[in-house]
């Protein structure tokens, strides 16, 4: 992995740049428990090798929409509904991560209390990256389950109006000794943004990734970029386009429909510049114990993980992952290495420190 | 979709054919009440116009595994592990179906009380469409859940030994006026049965579907047969395929592990021929009023519904799709106007009519 240690990158410490991303957000009147929650999904997220949904986004996605008045600092969230096993919550139009957070912790109270719930958000914004908060389950023997629905920027199999968002759904499950299995996938084919990075290395994308605005599908990246997305599985359905589609409109149900919040055009799409926050988020988590012992469960996850890893390799393939184990080696990776932050985002994050007066100090010292 | 009623095809009515294959499963020694789940279950596939998962079945997964001592007639069900949120049942090696159901409805059951509950099922056979049982919640409000992992023909990413089932995920989510959502998709981007047409006709597969023995991609169907279904994105990483093999093992962790059954390489592969049930099943449902109003949800849903099949059409095409309508418009159409039932599945429940002395009796009458 030390692949991406380039000179295009330079490295930060966890505890620095937990502290200097609360820092900022503290700057923009976002409360030290919020900030503190914000910092650790975001440096999470770089942390697994995720720089997408890492510290990249604090000034687009958060920062920049607070200074706009378009995201509250403070806001006042609300439990709309509960049950013992359910939970709707309002996020007021705040940061995602903080209430998205403590709803799951909610969720998951109840289901060690009742052995199985469901949490959901409404006007919410982004909040990172979904296998956190299913990954809260993990050290309590229970699988975690979580999703959002997001910006528009796919079309539906046979369409060509951009309706659904990225929509990611992930999945968290223990092991004993081997790494959690955690699946945390957005329902396209690929993100929007590898449609940019391709439009900028003049590369064409390949087939299944995206259509043009007529609804053709177009191997033009920046023909793509005025088109819309293609659902995981691709163009049409015979490569299972309907399954990606079936799954990403699964998602707006889930979150936004179930959550009485905005679905389908109602949510954002691309071009419509930063909105007050309509996104929703799904939750859920049920207890192994009410199936089975939790050690011998973890005992034959590992067994299971394992008899994939140790399975044959196709040609010129000398490792079988399982979901979850890159971001996991990442992880140990950057907090014995430091973490990478792009030159980029590393200068917006000095200039970001300069406009608030805030302490630029989680420079990895070799 | 009258296009299926061709000379290839005869038509059945739907309780005939129902009666036929309750009859047919009695004589060989299951209860009235067992064969009539399985008759409605198999039947609602036809309906839908699941074919491959229908009456084709009857002989082949079910009857003549009875006959050949392989599955249990009568078996000994038992409830091992048991919550007010959790359900964990032993199917005794018995039909899939009636076992299914029965977990099913004690699942609905805890949910109407406690809002929502979980449940498995271990050492049971095929139980045909995984929709069938996520559906059962759609009457009472509910949102269900159903898996199954299955006889293995697929290979994880960079592999290219067969350790995964095509391993179906079912979803059911009820709508106002409009046809529930059902997502009913299998995680490999095709079916095997799809392998066997194309060789049979002598067509290319498209790439993204299968690899050979040694883990490289082929568009040969009977090079393919030989090799390993691909999971849903196909080849590598680059369209997705680890997203698939994520559901994959996703399915095969919630049914297998979670259950107590067998899972991986311990699951029956192609060419194990018969062996007694040693697959499981995952079930899930939580009701809507936890959240919500169901009827302002199910007006909501209607909603999002009809914006997608309303939204701008691809070139070439005058319809999209949500997941379920399809089935939906079929179950109709073939209710008015007959189950169709391929020729040569037709000869060969005539067949069986014979040798059990069980009237062959549910053709319609024009």
């Amino acid at each position: 992995m030390a692949d991406v240690i380039t000179s295009e990158y330079r490295l930060a410490t966890e505890p620095g740049l937990k502290r200097f991303v609360a820092a900022v957000l503290e700057a923009v009147g976002v409360t030290p428990d919020d900030a503190a929650i914000v910092a650790d999904v975001l440096v999470a997220a770089d942390l697994r090798g995720i720089e997408s949904h890492g510290v990249a986004r604090l000034e687009p996605y958060y920062v920049g929409r607070i200074r706009a008045g378009v995201l509250a600092a403070q806001p006042v969230v609300t439990t709309v509904h509960e049950t013992p096993t359910s939970l709707l919550v309002d996020a007021g139009n705040g940061l995602g991560h903080p209430t998205a957070a403590r709803t799951m912790a909610r969720v998951l109270d109840k289901a060690a209390q009742m052995g199985a719930a469901f949490g959901a958000v409404r006007n919410a914004n982004h909040y990172g990256i979904a296998g956190y908060y299913a990954m809260m389950a993990l050290d309590r023997d229970m699988i975690g389950i979580a999703s959002t629905n997001s910006v528009r920027y796919a079309a539906p199999t046979f369409g060509r109006e951009i309706l659904l968002g990225t929509n990611p759904l992930a999945f968290a499950i223990p092991a004993q000794h081997e790494p959690a299995f955690v699946l945390d996938f957005a329902t396209t084919t690929v993100p929007r943004g590898k449609l940019d990075v391709y439009a900028r290395k003049e590369k064409p994308l390949n087939p299944g990734w995206a259509i043009d605005a007529n609804g053709h599908e177009t191997l033009d990246p920046r023909v793509a970029l005025n088109g819309a997305l293609l659902p995981l599985g691709g163009y049409g359905t015979d490569n299972g386009g309907h399954k990606g589609y079936g799954l990403g409109l699964l998602v707006d149900i889930l979150c936004g429909v179930l959550a009485g919040g905005a679905f389908g055009k109602d949510l954002a799409g691309p071009g419509d510049g930063p909105l007050p926050g309509t996104i929703s988020h799904f939750f859920a988590a049920f207890k192994i114990a009410g199936f089975r012992d939790p050690e011998q469960f973890k005992a034959d996850m590992d067994k299971e993980l394992r008899a994939f890893k140790d399975s044959a390799k196709a040609p010129g393939h000398d490792r079988i992952y399982v979901a979850g184990e890159i971001e996991f080696e990442k992880t140990a990776y950057h907090r014995a290495h430091g973490i990478p932050v792009h030159v980029k985002v590393w200068d917006g994050l000095r200039k970001l420190a300069g406009e608030l007066e805030i302490p630029f100090d989680f420079e990895r010292s070799l």
